[in-house]
């Protein structure tokens, strides 16, 4: 393995550029590519063999491109296929959702909420983790199907967002949870609007935490690259997409190169 | 080509069972055969070229499976591909848009609004086929993403329901047309919604059109089956899908039997 090869990222769409921006806050010098398979997005509401099968697929493409390291950025992938791929890849693949539960941990006093989609939330990947590492902790989840499309059609505020975020979030709020793991790469454009309806609970944001994870496994495996030299970062994805101009300038908070086109 | 061979026909979900359910009732002699690609499911954001390819391979399944035609229930891709697929294979294949338009034309006394997904609204597959058909008529037409979601999580009714049918409509309504056609498999499920909405409008649904004019190409072809034997309806998808049973039970109006899953 050589210091300077890309990180690898990939989810099911266009979401998971919120992990790309942090990891590349986070760590400047690395070179990264980006897979969305967008042919193929939403995984969230698919079947474990189904999700399993694009995983693969998207990671054989990453080692096509070499990567030393890959980032799972989508939850349902991370929920219900990471531990299958560790067994099949040899190089160090991780998800979002130990990270993002490693943080929510640490700041909880007791009480977490967790949304996702349908697969993230019916695979309990969270809600078993968390049991693991602390018995006492009262777990709630609900998956919000509506939220991506939401945020997909730029609803980020107003009357209609408020009502579904009331709609899916009004039992966290009778719990009285005092922190929510967001489980989903498209929910941080919702932060807003969630954090005006449960005033006072943590919100945790899994893209940030899973970029201080792989800076330490890259640090582990002495695979960050140390090398100054000017930094790529290629964004490819599996269908064209209108809206992905626009989405990477919200997503990444500034214009993007080029893209190039996979076929899956 | 042998009457007693099925019909196929294919959606990029579950949606399509409504003209499943159309065709059935209309002839009930019929062997049918249905695809729902749920493994890729949505078609309505994606690109041509990838509709076209997801459309080619699921035409070549059904012919596997021996169909005499093919109705293509999806809109997306009846506007997108339904030429090129004419183009390539033998079979007839007719698509819900011209059974719509001509059912909208027949009704309409000049102001038709169109509603669909983004890639069947961009497509402008029904507005250059009504203006081939009738320059004088007015057109209008909205994409409406919210509508499947909203559906698929079984929100038919209610306030966020009646908000987003009003961001949606609110243009049609001002613009006093009076004449929609449904240009989405789902949207049938929300026609009680937007029927209160724009009261006095007539709603045109393809679904039951389609069904009428794949009757006509099988008289054409005289490929119409007249043995009154046992009937044999086959559902095939290419993911299991948790919500299928009780879609096809919204959809069909009764249980479904056996289910079998593609590999795509």
């Amino acid at each position: 393995m050589i210091k300077n090869q890309p990180i690898g990222i990939f989810d099911s769409g266009i979401g998971g550029l919120t992990v790309l921006n942090e990891v590349g806050k986070l760590m400047p010098n690395e070179n990264i590519v980006y897979f969305g398979d967008t042919a193929r997005v939403p995984y969230g509401n698919k079947s474990e063999l189904i999700i399993k099968k694009f995983s693969v697929e998207n990671i054989l493409f990453l080692l096509q491109e070499k990567v030393k390291m890959v980032v799972v950025a989508c939850n349902s992938s991370s929920a219900l296929a990471l531990d299958y791929l560790n067994d099949i890849f040899r190089i160090p693949i991780i998800g979002v959702i130990e990270a993002g539960i490693n943080k929510a941990l640490a700041v909880t006093s007791g009480k977490i909420g967790i949304i996702g989609t349908k697969a993230t939330i019916e695979s309990k990947a969270y809600q078993k983790n968390i049991t693991k590492k602390n018995k006492k902790i009262k777990i709630f989840s609900k998956s919000c199907p509506l939220f991506v499309p939401l945020v997909e059609e730029g609803l980020v505020g107003g009357e209609i967002t408020e009502k579904v975020v009331e709609m899916y979030l009004e039992d966290f709020k009778k719990k009285k949870i005092d922190t929510i793991i967001l489980g989903c790469t498209h929910y941080p454009l919702l932060k807003k609007e969630i954090a005006k309806y449960l005033q006072g609970v943590t919100i945790v944001n899994s893209a940030q935490e899973v970029a201080n994870h792989a800076k330490e496994v890259l640090d582990h495996f002495e695979l960050a690259n140390e090398k100054k030299s000017k930094v790529s970062k290629k964004l490819c994805l599996s269908d064209e997409s209108k809206n992905f101009t626009k989405f990477a300038k919200l997503f990444l908070k500034k214009a993007v190169a080029e893209i190039k086109i996979i076929n899956v």
